[in-house]
Protein backbone atom coordinates (compact mmCIF):
# COMPACT_ATOMS: atom_id res chain seq x y z
CA UNK A 1 0.00 0.00 0.00
CA UNK A 2 1.09 3.22 -0.93
CA UNK A 3 0.22 6.52 0.76
CA UNK A 4 -0.09 10.11 -1.39
CA UNK A 5 2.95 11.95 0.34
CA UNK A 6 1.87 15.36 1.64
CA UNK A 7 -1.13 15.57 -0.35
CA UNK A 8 -4.45 16.17 0.68
CA UNK A 9 -6.95 13.22 0.97
CA UNK A 10 -10.45 14.26 1.49
CA UNK A 11 -10.78 11.16 3.95
CA UNK A 12 -12.73 11.50 7.59
CA UNK A 13 -10.66 11.10 10.48
CA UNK A 14 -11.68 7.81 11.51
CA UNK A 15 -10.79 6.67 7.42
CA UNK A 16 -7.42 8.50 8.35
CA UNK A 17 -6.83 6.54 11.32
CA UNK A 18 -7.41 3.53 9.54
CA UNK A 19 -5.44 3.92 6.66
CA UNK A 20 -2.78 5.19 9.33
CA UNK A 21 -2.91 1.61 10.97
CA UNK A 22 -2.56 -0.56 7.78
CA UNK A 23 0.90 1.54 7.22
CA UNK A 24 1.55 1.06 10.57
CA UNK A 25 1.25 -2.91 10.09
CA UNK A 26 3.08 -2.99 6.52
CA UNK A 27 6.14 -1.03 8.00
CA UNK A 28 6.31 -3.25 11.17
CA UNK A 29 6.31 -6.19 8.19
CA UNK A 30 10.22 -5.47 8.24
CA UNK A 31 11.15 -3.62 11.53
CA UNK A 32 10.85 -4.48 15.16
CA UNK A 33 7.95 -2.80 17.33
CA UNK A 34 10.78 -0.82 18.88
CA UNK A 35 12.00 0.43 15.35
CA UNK A 36 8.37 1.31 14.47
CA UNK A 37 8.25 5.06 15.64
CA UNK A 38 5.97 7.59 15.31
CA UNK A 39 8.18 9.70 13.33
CA UNK A 40 8.92 7.00 10.59
CA UNK A 41 5.22 7.02 10.18
CA UNK A 42 4.89 10.29 9.97
CA UNK A 43 7.68 10.31 7.37
CA UNK A 44 5.94 7.29 5.06
CA UNK A 45 2.49 9.16 5.78
CA UNK A 46 2.94 12.48 4.84
CA UNK A 47 2.17 14.28 7.38
CA UNK A 48 3.15 15.76 10.77
CA UNK A 49 3.97 14.28 13.76
CA UNK A 50 1.76 16.59 15.52
CA UNK A 51 -1.00 15.30 13.34
CA UNK A 52 -0.30 12.18 14.36
CA UNK A 53 -0.97 12.07 18.11
CA UNK A 54 -4.11 13.11 17.05
CA UNK A 55 -4.90 9.30 16.20
CA UNK A 56 -2.88 8.09 18.64
CA UNK A 57 -2.26 9.22 22.22
CA UNK A 58 1.45 8.44 22.70
CA UNK A 59 3.77 5.93 21.08
CA UNK A 60 2.37 2.51 22.97
CA UNK A 61 -1.12 3.73 21.77
CA UNK A 62 -0.06 3.37 18.44
CA UNK A 63 1.89 0.58 18.92
CA UNK A 64 -1.29 -1.44 20.56
CA UNK A 65 -3.36 -0.13 18.04
CA UNK A 66 -1.32 -1.80 15.22
CA UNK A 67 -0.74 -4.72 16.84
CA UNK A 68 -4.24 -5.46 17.12
CA UNK A 69 -4.96 -4.79 13.19
CA UNK A 70 -2.06 -7.30 12.84
CA UNK A 71 -4.37 -9.25 14.81
CA UNK A 72 -7.76 -8.48 13.71
CA UNK A 73 -6.64 -9.32 9.97
CA UNK A 74 -5.65 -12.73 11.21
CA UNK A 75 -8.57 -13.68 12.33
CA UNK A 76 -10.62 -12.26 9.16
CA UNK A 77 -8.24 -13.87 6.93
CA UNK A 78 -8.88 -17.37 8.27
CA UNK A 79 -12.52 -16.95 9.01
CA UNK A 80 -14.35 -20.05 7.65
CA UNK A 81 -17.47 -19.60 4.88
CA UNK A 82 -20.27 -19.91 7.36
CA UNK A 83 -21.82 -21.88 4.27
CA UNK A 84 -19.16 -24.74 3.91
CA UNK A 85 -19.53 -27.74 6.03
CA UNK A 86 -17.09 -28.31 9.07
CA UNK A 87 -14.51 -30.15 6.98
CA UNK A 88 -14.32 -27.82 4.34
CA UNK A 89 -13.92 -25.16 6.99
CA UNK A 90 -10.93 -26.77 9.28
CA UNK A 91 -8.90 -27.21 5.90
CA UNK A 92 -9.48 -23.78 4.33
CA UNK A 93 -8.60 -21.84 8.12
CA UNK A 94 -5.63 -23.87 8.29
CA UNK A 95 -4.67 -23.05 4.21
CA UNK A 96 -5.03 -19.37 5.28
CA UNK A 97 -3.30 -19.92 8.43
CA UNK A 98 -0.45 -20.98 7.19
CA UNK A 99 -0.29 -18.32 4.42
CA UNK A 100 -0.52 -15.75 6.80
CA UNK A 101 2.12 -17.18 8.59
CA UNK A 102 4.30 -17.78 5.73
CA UNK A 103 3.75 -13.97 4.77
CA UNK A 104 4.06 -12.09 7.93
CA UNK A 105 6.58 -14.15 9.46
CA UNK A 106 7.79 -11.51 11.88
CA UNK A 107 4.87 -9.89 12.83
CA UNK A 108 3.36 -13.59 13.48
CA UNK A 109 5.70 -14.06 16.00
CA UNK A 110 5.46 -10.68 17.61
CA UNK A 111 1.90 -11.32 17.53
CA UNK A 112 2.15 -14.85 19.58
CA UNK A 113 5.36 -14.62 21.15
CA UNK A 114 5.88 -10.77 21.57
CA UNK A 115 3.57 -10.75 24.57
CA UNK A 116 6.49 -12.42 26.65
CA UNK A 117 8.85 -9.75 27.00
CA UNK A 118 6.04 -8.39 29.70
CA UNK A 119 4.24 -5.51 27.91
CA UNK A 120 0.96 -6.38 29.25
CA UNK A 121 -1.12 -4.67 26.46
CA UNK A 122 0.65 -6.93 23.63
CA UNK A 123 -0.32 -10.03 26.47
CA UNK A 124 -3.89 -9.07 26.00
CA UNK A 125 -3.89 -8.94 22.10
CA UNK A 126 -2.21 -12.41 22.05
CA UNK A 127 -4.82 -13.73 24.94
CA UNK A 128 -7.80 -12.29 22.67
CA UNK A 129 -6.77 -13.42 19.28
CA UNK A 130 -6.00 -17.08 20.70
CA UNK A 131 -9.79 -17.19 22.46
CA UNK A 132 -11.30 -15.99 19.38
CA UNK A 133 -10.02 -18.52 17.33
CA UNK A 134 -10.39 -21.30 19.71
CA UNK A 135 -14.27 -20.41 19.87
CA UNK A 136 -14.14 -20.60 16.11
CA UNK A 137 -12.66 -24.17 16.41
CA UNK A 138 -15.31 -25.22 19.22
CA UNK A 139 -18.29 -24.09 16.84
CA UNK A 140 -16.94 -26.19 13.75
CA UNK A 141 -16.35 -28.77 16.43
CA UNK A 142 -19.96 -28.59 17.61
CA UNK A 143 -20.91 -29.05 13.95
CA UNK A 144 -19.50 -32.31 13.80
CA UNK A 145 -21.40 -33.20 17.25
CA UNK A 146 -18.80 -32.14 19.63
CA UNK A 147 -20.33 -30.81 22.80
CA UNK A 148 -18.77 -27.53 23.91
CA UNK A 149 -18.11 -28.62 27.22
CA UNK A 150 -15.19 -27.30 29.54
CA UNK A 151 -12.70 -29.94 27.88
CA UNK A 152 -13.53 -29.21 24.27
CA UNK A 153 -12.48 -26.09 24.69
CA UNK A 154 -9.25 -26.97 26.63
CA UNK A 155 -8.83 -29.15 23.70
CA UNK A 156 -8.98 -26.57 21.56
CA UNK A 157 -6.51 -24.26 23.02
CA UNK A 158 -4.31 -27.04 22.72
CA UNK A 159 -4.87 -27.68 18.89
CA UNK A 160 -4.41 -24.03 18.54
CA UNK A 161 -0.99 -24.24 20.19
CA UNK A 162 -0.56 -27.06 18.14
CA UNK A 163 -0.81 -25.48 14.73
CA UNK A 164 1.24 -22.47 16.03
CA UNK A 165 4.18 -24.26 16.77
CA UNK A 166 4.02 -26.84 13.79
CA UNK A 167 4.02 -23.55 11.43
CA UNK A 168 6.62 -21.35 13.17
CA UNK A 169 8.60 -24.16 12.83
CA UNK A 170 7.75 -25.30 9.19
CA UNK A 171 7.75 -21.35 7.55
CA UNK A 172 11.89 -20.86 8.09
CA UNK A 173 13.17 -24.37 7.78
CA UNK A 174 10.31 -26.23 5.32
CA UNK A 175 11.22 -29.97 5.55
CA UNK A 176 8.35 -30.97 4.42
CA UNK A 177 6.05 -29.62 1.39
CA UNK A 178 3.26 -27.63 1.84
CA UNK A 179 0.67 -30.01 1.30
CA UNK A 180 1.74 -32.02 3.34
CA UNK A 181 1.49 -29.62 5.76
CA UNK A 182 -1.79 -28.75 5.35
CA UNK A 183 -2.59 -32.30 5.15
CA UNK A 184 -0.76 -33.61 8.38
CA UNK A 185 -2.07 -30.27 10.32
CA UNK A 186 -5.79 -31.38 9.49
CA UNK A 187 -5.46 -35.09 9.75
CA UNK A 188 -4.18 -34.26 13.66
CA UNK A 189 -7.03 -32.30 14.51
CA UNK A 190 -9.68 -34.26 13.11
CA UNK A 191 -8.07 -37.19 14.70
CA UNK A 192 -8.37 -35.26 17.64
CA UNK A 193 -11.82 -34.02 17.02
CA UNK A 194 -13.21 -38.09 16.30
CA UNK A 195 -11.61 -38.86 19.40
CA UNK A 196 -14.34 -37.17 21.42
CA UNK A 197 -16.79 -37.29 18.77
CA UNK A 198 -19.67 -39.26 20.32
CA UNK A 199 -20.38 -42.52 18.84
CA UNK A 200 -23.32 -41.47 17.07
CA UNK A 201 -21.74 -38.34 15.12
CA UNK A 202 -20.47 -39.79 11.64
CA UNK A 203 -17.57 -37.99 10.87
CA UNK A 204 -16.14 -37.51 7.38
CA UNK A 205 -14.78 -41.43 6.55
CA UNK A 206 -12.95 -39.89 3.18
CA UNK A 207 -10.74 -37.44 4.11
CA UNK A 208 -9.27 -35.03 1.39
CA UNK A 209 -5.73 -36.06 1.57
CA UNK A 210 -3.34 -39.21 0.45
CA UNK A 211 -1.76 -40.96 3.20
CA UNK B 1 15.32 -28.87 51.25
CA UNK B 2 17.11 -27.35 54.05
CA UNK B 3 20.66 -26.36 53.98
CA UNK B 4 22.55 -25.94 57.28
CA UNK B 5 22.90 -22.72 57.47
CA UNK B 6 26.73 -21.65 58.61
CA UNK B 7 28.07 -25.15 59.50
CA UNK B 8 30.94 -25.79 57.43
CA UNK B 9 29.95 -29.07 55.58
CA UNK B 10 32.30 -31.69 53.89
CA UNK B 11 31.10 -31.28 50.41
CA UNK B 12 33.29 -31.52 47.40
CA UNK B 13 33.20 -28.12 45.06
CA UNK B 14 31.42 -29.87 42.54
CA UNK B 15 28.77 -31.44 45.32
CA UNK B 16 28.75 -27.84 46.76
CA UNK B 17 27.38 -26.51 43.85
CA UNK B 18 25.15 -28.78 42.61
CA UNK B 19 23.42 -28.17 46.17
CA UNK B 20 23.47 -24.59 45.77
CA UNK B 21 21.65 -25.27 42.54
CA UNK B 22 19.09 -27.11 44.13
CA UNK B 23 18.96 -24.64 46.70
CA UNK B 24 18.57 -21.96 43.59
CA UNK B 25 15.38 -23.88 42.03
CA UNK B 26 13.89 -23.99 45.35
CA UNK B 27 14.27 -20.34 45.86
CA UNK B 28 13.12 -19.48 42.71
CA UNK B 29 9.62 -21.63 42.85
CA UNK B 30 8.34 -18.64 45.63
CA UNK B 31 9.84 -15.30 43.43
CA UNK B 32 10.90 -14.27 40.00
CA UNK B 33 13.94 -14.74 38.58
CA UNK B 34 15.12 -10.88 38.71
CA UNK B 35 14.40 -11.47 43.17
CA UNK B 36 16.70 -14.19 43.03
CA UNK B 37 19.76 -12.06 43.73
CA UNK B 38 23.09 -13.75 44.68
CA UNK B 39 22.25 -12.19 48.57
CA UNK B 40 19.75 -13.74 49.16
CA UNK B 41 21.27 -17.48 48.07
CA UNK B 42 24.43 -16.32 49.92
CA UNK B 43 22.13 -15.36 53.08
CA UNK B 44 20.18 -18.81 52.77
CA UNK B 45 23.18 -21.22 51.90
CA UNK B 46 24.89 -19.67 54.89
CA UNK B 47 27.83 -18.63 52.90
CA UNK B 48 29.48 -15.40 51.98
CA UNK B 49 28.70 -13.19 48.59
CA UNK B 50 32.33 -13.97 47.70
CA UNK B 51 32.43 -17.75 48.03
CA UNK B 52 29.67 -17.79 45.88
CA UNK B 53 31.42 -16.14 42.98
CA UNK B 54 33.43 -19.23 43.10
CA UNK B 55 30.71 -21.23 41.95
CA UNK B 56 28.76 -19.04 39.89
CA UNK B 57 30.82 -16.04 37.56
CA UNK B 58 27.96 -13.96 37.71
CA UNK B 59 24.16 -13.21 38.58
CA UNK B 60 23.09 -14.16 34.76
CA UNK B 61 25.42 -17.24 34.88
CA UNK B 62 23.73 -18.47 38.09
CA UNK B 63 20.58 -17.48 36.67
CA UNK B 64 21.36 -19.77 33.40
CA UNK B 65 22.63 -22.74 35.92
CA UNK B 66 19.28 -22.48 37.86
CA UNK B 67 16.75 -22.61 34.91
CA UNK B 68 18.76 -25.83 33.36
CA UNK B 69 18.27 -27.18 36.63
CA UNK B 70 15.16 -26.74 36.87
CA UNK B 71 15.18 -27.60 32.92
CA UNK B 72 16.79 -30.62 34.13
CA UNK B 73 14.08 -31.84 36.19
CA UNK B 74 11.29 -31.34 34.75
CA UNK B 75 13.26 -34.36 31.67
CA UNK B 76 14.39 -36.49 34.33
CA UNK B 77 10.62 -36.63 36.39
CA UNK B 78 9.17 -37.10 32.89
CA UNK B 79 11.40 -40.06 31.37
CA UNK B 80 9.41 -42.89 30.91
CA UNK B 81 10.59 -46.40 31.98
CA UNK B 82 12.36 -48.03 29.28
CA UNK B 83 11.23 -51.49 29.68
CA UNK B 84 7.03 -50.35 29.46
CA UNK B 85 5.58 -50.60 26.59
CA UNK B 86 4.99 -47.57 24.48
CA UNK B 87 1.09 -46.55 25.40
CA UNK B 88 2.46 -47.05 29.09
CA UNK B 89 5.26 -44.67 28.57
CA UNK B 90 3.21 -41.91 27.03
CA UNK B 91 0.23 -42.04 29.62
CA UNK B 92 3.16 -42.12 32.49
CA UNK B 93 5.22 -39.58 31.05
CA UNK B 94 2.14 -37.16 30.67
CA UNK B 95 1.21 -38.07 34.56
CA UNK B 96 4.23 -36.90 35.90
CA UNK B 97 4.35 -33.88 33.09
CA UNK B 98 0.79 -32.73 35.10
CA UNK B 99 2.59 -33.13 38.27
CA UNK B 100 5.16 -31.18 37.48
CA UNK B 101 3.48 -28.02 36.28
CA UNK B 102 1.00 -28.52 38.92
CA UNK B 103 4.26 -28.32 42.08
CA UNK B 104 6.14 -26.25 40.01
CA UNK B 105 3.56 -23.84 38.13
CA UNK B 106 5.53 -20.78 37.91
CA UNK B 107 9.29 -22.04 37.59
CA UNK B 108 7.76 -23.96 34.45
CA UNK B 109 5.78 -20.72 33.42
CA UNK B 110 9.56 -18.99 33.78
CA UNK B 111 10.72 -22.12 31.75
CA UNK B 112 8.47 -22.07 28.48
CA UNK B 113 7.91 -18.49 28.34
CA UNK B 114 10.68 -16.25 30.05
CA UNK B 115 12.26 -16.60 26.80
CA UNK B 116 10.10 -14.48 25.09
CA UNK B 117 11.84 -11.52 27.55
CA UNK B 118 14.92 -11.53 25.17
CA UNK B 119 17.22 -13.20 27.32
CA UNK B 120 18.39 -15.51 24.97
CA UNK B 121 20.01 -17.90 27.46
CA UNK B 122 17.04 -19.00 28.70
CA UNK B 123 15.74 -19.36 25.08
CA UNK B 124 18.24 -21.74 24.42
CA UNK B 125 17.28 -24.03 27.73
CA UNK B 126 13.65 -23.52 26.71
CA UNK B 127 14.48 -24.68 22.90
CA UNK B 128 16.73 -27.31 24.32
CA UNK B 129 14.25 -28.69 26.91
CA UNK B 130 11.43 -28.99 24.10
CA UNK B 131 13.91 -30.49 21.42
CA UNK B 132 14.54 -33.53 23.70
CA UNK B 133 11.23 -33.95 24.52
CA UNK B 134 10.54 -34.11 21.05
CA UNK B 135 12.90 -36.51 20.24
CA UNK B 136 11.64 -38.59 23.24
CA UNK B 137 7.71 -38.28 21.87
CA UNK B 138 9.35 -39.36 17.98
CA UNK B 139 10.59 -42.46 19.53
CA UNK B 140 8.39 -43.24 21.75
CA UNK B 141 6.11 -43.35 18.36
CA UNK B 142 8.86 -45.17 16.90
CA UNK B 143 7.74 -48.11 19.18
CA UNK B 144 4.59 -47.73 17.96
CA UNK B 145 5.48 -48.12 14.17
CA UNK B 146 5.78 -44.65 13.58
CA UNK B 147 8.94 -43.80 11.41
CA UNK B 148 10.73 -40.65 12.38
CA UNK B 149 10.45 -38.86 9.58
CA UNK B 150 10.73 -34.87 9.21
CA UNK B 151 6.79 -35.26 9.29
CA UNK B 152 6.82 -37.10 12.67
CA UNK B 153 9.28 -34.44 14.07
CA UNK B 154 7.06 -31.52 13.48
CA UNK B 155 4.48 -33.55 15.06
CA UNK B 156 6.09 -34.53 17.78
CA UNK B 157 7.00 -30.86 18.78
CA UNK B 158 2.88 -29.85 17.99
CA UNK B 159 2.01 -32.24 20.45
CA UNK B 160 4.72 -31.10 23.13
CA UNK B 161 3.07 -27.86 22.63
CA UNK B 162 -0.57 -29.15 22.39
CA UNK B 163 0.00 -30.53 25.70
CA UNK B 164 1.74 -27.74 26.82
CA UNK B 165 -0.95 -24.96 26.35
CA UNK B 166 -3.60 -27.15 27.74
CA UNK B 167 -1.70 -27.93 31.20
CA UNK B 168 -0.77 -24.02 31.76
CA UNK B 169 -4.22 -23.33 31.04
CA UNK B 170 -5.68 -26.21 33.12
CA UNK B 171 -3.56 -25.62 36.75
CA UNK B 172 -4.54 -22.71 37.34
CA UNK B 173 -8.54 -23.38 36.32
CA UNK B 174 -8.99 -26.95 36.74
CA UNK B 175 -12.56 -26.45 35.05
CA UNK B 176 -12.21 -30.80 34.38
CA UNK B 177 -10.99 -33.31 36.54
CA UNK B 178 -7.03 -34.23 36.66
CA UNK B 179 -8.19 -38.11 35.20
CA UNK B 180 -10.22 -36.48 32.72
CA UNK B 181 -7.13 -34.33 31.81
CA UNK B 182 -4.43 -36.94 31.74
CA UNK B 183 -6.71 -39.10 29.92
CA UNK B 184 -7.88 -36.30 27.37
CA UNK B 185 -4.01 -35.65 26.76
CA UNK B 186 -3.39 -38.90 26.18
CA UNK B 187 -6.18 -40.03 23.67
CA UNK B 188 -5.51 -36.76 21.33
CA UNK B 189 -2.09 -38.04 21.02
CA UNK B 190 -2.54 -41.46 20.54
CA UNK B 191 -5.26 -40.09 18.24
CA UNK B 192 -2.61 -38.45 16.17
CA UNK B 193 -0.23 -41.26 16.37
CA UNK B 194 -3.07 -43.77 14.84
CA UNK B 195 -3.75 -41.14 11.81
CA UNK B 196 -0.26 -41.14 10.86
CA UNK B 197 0.44 -45.01 11.87
CA UNK B 198 1.18 -47.07 8.75
CA UNK B 199 -2.21 -49.75 8.52
CA UNK B 200 -0.12 -52.72 9.61
CA UNK B 201 0.60 -51.40 12.71
CA UNK B 202 -1.84 -52.76 15.30
CA UNK B 203 -2.11 -49.84 17.62
CA UNK B 204 -4.09 -50.90 21.37
CA UNK B 205 -7.48 -50.43 20.39
CA UNK B 206 -8.72 -50.88 24.51
CA UNK B 207 -6.96 -47.94 25.90
CA UNK B 208 -7.13 -47.19 29.91
CA UNK B 209 -9.54 -44.52 29.55
CA UNK B 210 -13.66 -44.47 30.51
CA UNK B 211 -15.23 -42.09 27.51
Amino acid sequence: MTMPSGRRTRLSPDERREQLLDLGVELLAERTLDELSIDLLAEKAGISRGLLFHYFKNKNDFHREVVKRAADDLIKRTEPNPDDDALTQLVASLQAYVDYVQTNYDTYLLLVRGAGGGNADLREIADNTRAHMAARLVESAAKMGIPATDRAQLIARGCLAFAEEIVIAWVPDPKIERDDLIASLSRSMLAIISEFSPPEVDLPAELPFEN
